[in-house]
This record gives structure tokens, sequence and C-alpha cells, in this order.
């Protein structure tokens, strides 16, 4: 499987199976799953913690160190997508519809280059 | 555009041309993004943060407050892409491993109904 | 050792010489130790992450749980202290001067009982 | 009021008195409470969530800026000393027990300039 042929449709109904079959819905309050994604987010910041950029790109020539980041990246990515099952939200709309907002927001001409 | 129709490479492409329109690569290392990530759950977090589980339910009958909560999944979610593409990961590969992976850790006879 | 003797003078010098006797200044900068008290922020609350409110206080009857959450509660702290050495703040100043402004933006009358 | 004459328990009984004037006990739970640090700690990272270190020291310089930040050092310290006393944890112990540990975890002849 791989993202050209993976909808989020797909991702979303492999995590809603994983939760069904332990029953795990009533653990997976909204106010549990983002408790759950800041906890995994701060576990992938970890890898980066006390590194110069320099540093991480060394680190990332590591196949088995970019495999334990994208572990993580794993782990953030299952409880948003369970967020969004929880919430019956969609995750392409909520993300285009925020990309168009930000293209409002940061101009091209006056951000190019600029943080 | 919904998710049964989107691809994760379809949402990532629309993330490259954001970033790369405003030349932002260059902030967009591994370590920003993951303290984006982490930032942006913590935003999505606050609008839970002193809610008991039955207020959250109250609380996401309000369109106004459920559209800004997928507002702030969606950021999650935008800085997750980048970091996707910035360290050039398969999402749905690493997504799905780590289910498969958790489906040994987690047994379903053992695990049902158990947090 | 007790909070009632202890001055946050106390407690920062002994942070600084914990660092300094390493000769960690170099990597205790302001965004380094913003990221570490986050992540140990994280760290203490994934002892709360799954449970209700009547678990945890269950979980906190058990002494050896109590003594890792205190353990995590004085990591947050170490950077904490560490974050005003490196940027020469006054902690005791600082709170009690956030605590007065939220004396006018939460006023008793108005506020008591409400979140 | 200034770090050198000031002790833990002086800071924790104002921070105690301010919940208890407008009855915020209920709401100020372990879970709540930890809650509340992982996002302040998230504002306080947003401080320096683009900038390189030379941007964070030249950011330093406006004194405006330096009082946001030890503003939200604020918000953090305030929240840890809610949940001490939430916790019935005396501070300066976990802060001296934990620093003590670390004495032995990182000998000083090994870590020195290592982190």
């Amino acid at each position: 499987m791989t993202d050209s042929r993976t909808t989020l449709a797909d991702l979303r109904r492999r995590v809603v199976a994983f939760v069904a079959a332990r029953d795990w819905q009533p653990f997976h309050t909204p106010k549990n799953l983002s408790t759950a994604i800041a906890i995994e987010a701060a576990e992938l910041l970890e890898h980066f913690q006390w590194l110069s950029d320099a540093q991480v790109a060394e680190a990332l020539q590591d196949p088995q160190e970019l495999a334990a980041i994208a572990d993580e990246l794993a782990d953030v990515t299952i409880y948003v997508l369970s967020l969004a099952n929880a919430l019956d939200v969609d995750v392409s709309a909520a993300v285009l519809g925020k990309l168009e907002r930000n293209e409002q927001r940061f101009p091209v001409e006056e951000w190019r280059g600029r943080a």
C-alpha cells in the first residue's frame, strides 16, 4: 500500500476496525484522543530534542532511526484519523479548507522566504 | 473533495505546493515540523481542556465549535504531511505497518474492553 | 529539604551546578529547554492519558505510581528552572505578576465555580 | 518578591489562595492540570518555533518579548505548583531527588560536553 493509491477513507477504515475489534471506542473520546495526539507528538519531537539541524540530517542517514521516526509519525496519524472518526469530520475537506484560508492569510508575494 | 476519493499523495502534493510557493522549505526542517505538530496538537487539546466528556459532547453540537476543532485537526495533519514530505516517508505504509505491529502487541482476546 | 524552607534561588543554584558540571550550557538554549519542558509535560500527562478521574484517584493510592508522577513533575520543574536561569528571569516575580493579572481577568464574583 | 527570598511554599500558598477563592478545585484534577501544563508548555515553545538560536538571541533583546516569554513560563509554573498542591507532593524534595539520581545516571567524567 502506498500514498499514491491509498485514500484517507482507506486508512480511516483500518483504524476503525482496529479500535472496534478491541471495543476501545469508549476510551477514544475526543478529549482522550487529543491528549493521545499531543503525547505522540512529544515522542516524535524527542528524536530531535538536543540535535542541531546538521545532527538531525546525519541521524536521518541511519535507516533504523528513520524507521523509528516514521513509527512515531504513524502514531500521531493513527490518533488523528481516530479523532476524525470520532468527530465524523472529513480530513481532506478540513485540510483543503485550511490551506485555502492560509493562501489568503499568507499571500505568496508578501511571504516568500519569510517565516 | 472527500476522504473517499482523496489519496494521501493528493493531500501531500497540495502541502508541497503551498510550502514551495512561499519558499518555506528551509523552515520546514524535521525538527521545526515536529515542534509545529506538538504546538498544533496543544491548540487542539485546548478545546477540551476543562470539559468533562458530557460537556464535550454538548460543545460538539455547536457547528462553529466543531468547525474550529476540525480546523486544528487540519493544522496537525498539514504538518504531519509536510514532515512526511521532508523525510520522504510513505504515510500509508507507516500507518499500516504500525497497526500490524499493534495487532501483535494488543491481541483482541486479551485487550477487548481494556485500555 | 522541604518546600517550606527552600527558596526558588536554592533550587535554581542546584540546577545551575548540575548543568555547569557537565558543560551542558550550550545545549540549554531557550529553544531546546522549551522543547524539553513540552516533552516532559507529555510524559507527565501520559500517566493520566486513558484514565477517568475516579481511576486517577485510585492510581494515586499506589505510592510507586505517585512517586513516578512526582518524578515527571520534577523533570518539568528542572527544565523550567533551567530556562529561568538561561533567560535570567525571576520566577517568583513572574508568577506573582501573572497571578495579579489573573485576579483582574477572572474576578472572584464572576468566576466562582466556573471554569 | 524575588527568588532569593521566596520559598516554594510561599508560591504554592498564593496559587492555593487563587484557586480556592474561585472554587476551582473541582477543575484542578491531576489530569486536567497535567493537560494545562502541556498546553502552556506549547504556548511557551511557540515563541521559539521558527527561529534559529541566533534569531532567538536577537528576539530576547526586546524587553516586551522577554516579558511575554516570562509570562508563559509563569503559566507553566503556576500549573506545576497547583498540581503539586493537588497531589500533596513536595516539589523541592522531588527536584533534589531527581537531580541526585541524574548525578548517578550522567557521571560528570563521562557526560561532560555531551548531550
